[in-house]
């Protein structure tokens, strides 16, 4: 069995409290730009930074945002999604915009009315459409396209979005349950807001 | 001097009538599918009629809009500026994001706090960028590229967009004038509603 000697101990310690100290720095720069309102009048879209945020096969970057920029009343989003990646079925009480900038795909629609979304309507989706999801319709968007990424611009009014999410078409909407902050929101979340 | 018969007035007649039927028709479609609330979830971008609506060097759609689509919390627009073609200055009690697809030009900013917009703060705008009016500030955006276009998503919210313009920097915010409806809500305009 191989000794150590103190030195060399000291030596690693020091090794590995500088690759923390590193690792910590590059994590910090992240949330500092990310989450930064610097004011900044003009931003370029290249660096602003993107994740997934945990959803598979999603790249989001927040153009105008509450949390991440102040903004009071609308909010723009650029999404990619890859082939085969989703949204979760979801629902929310403010308006939604998208405009599909790349690639095709599926909008499903829902119904607000019953007591779950149901067996939902299919849209096909392709560049250089737009479609509006009416307040509170639960819906999905879906890459379908085998071989192509999927680009839409979102917009949303009455941000931070509070949405509510389900398992399956079938769930009842009472059932549905809220995501908030919403998880690209969740870095720069200062202070505990009101649920609703 | 040549007679005419009255079976050749009457036919004169007719394919004058028939022209003027067959040009109200070109303006009736038009119209329709300009103002069309017709409930598509899924719209091509192209379909949608473009204008510069007495705008030189302005081309505008309306990708979502109150008067045109019903929406009631945000609007969106594609808005394409030749060379040298720009906004009047004006403001608005809204916010506004701006996403720059194509070209260049400048972002001019002037202050409300003042009595008037004063000697505004010029700032570059170029594609990929993306940048936020304060609301009520007065500003105007100007393709100052000479040789191409400059395309941008506009987003606002609070619509119908309530705009006051200036005739220049130095005019006194309460001498703006409101234009309400703006240009490209007037043929769709349904009914007189409220001024502010």
């Amino acid at each position: 069995m191989r000794s150590t000697s103190p030195m060399s101990m000291s030596m690693s310690c020091q090794i590995v409290l500088h690759l923390l100290f590193f690792i910590a720095s590059l994590f910090s720069t992240h949330a500092s730009s990310l989450c930064s309102k610097d004011g900044s009048v003009v931003r370029n879209i290249s660096e602003i930074p993107s994740g997934n945020y945990g959803r598979d096969g999603l790249s989001h970057i927040t153009i105008a945002g509450a949390v991440a920029h102040g903004m009071k009343e609308v909010e723009v989003w650029l999404h990619t999604f890859a082939p085969g990646a989703r949204t979760p079925i979801h629902r929310h009480s403010c308006e939604e915009v998208f405009v599909v900038l790349k690639g095709a795909g599926t909008l499903l629609l829902g119904s607000s009315s019953s007591n779950s979304p149901g067996t939902p309507l299919e849209f096909k989706i392709h560049a250089n459409s737009t479609f509006t999801v009416p307040i509170n319709d639960p819906h999905q968007v879906w890459n379908t396209n085998e071989h192509e990424d999927l680009q839409v611009f979102v917009i949303i009014s009455r941000p931070p979005i509070k949405s509510f999410i389900y398992k399956d078409w079938s769930m009842p909407h009472v059932a549905a349950k809220l995501k908030y902050p919403i998880f690209w929101d969740e870095d720069c979340w200062d202070s505990p807001k009101d649920e609703l």
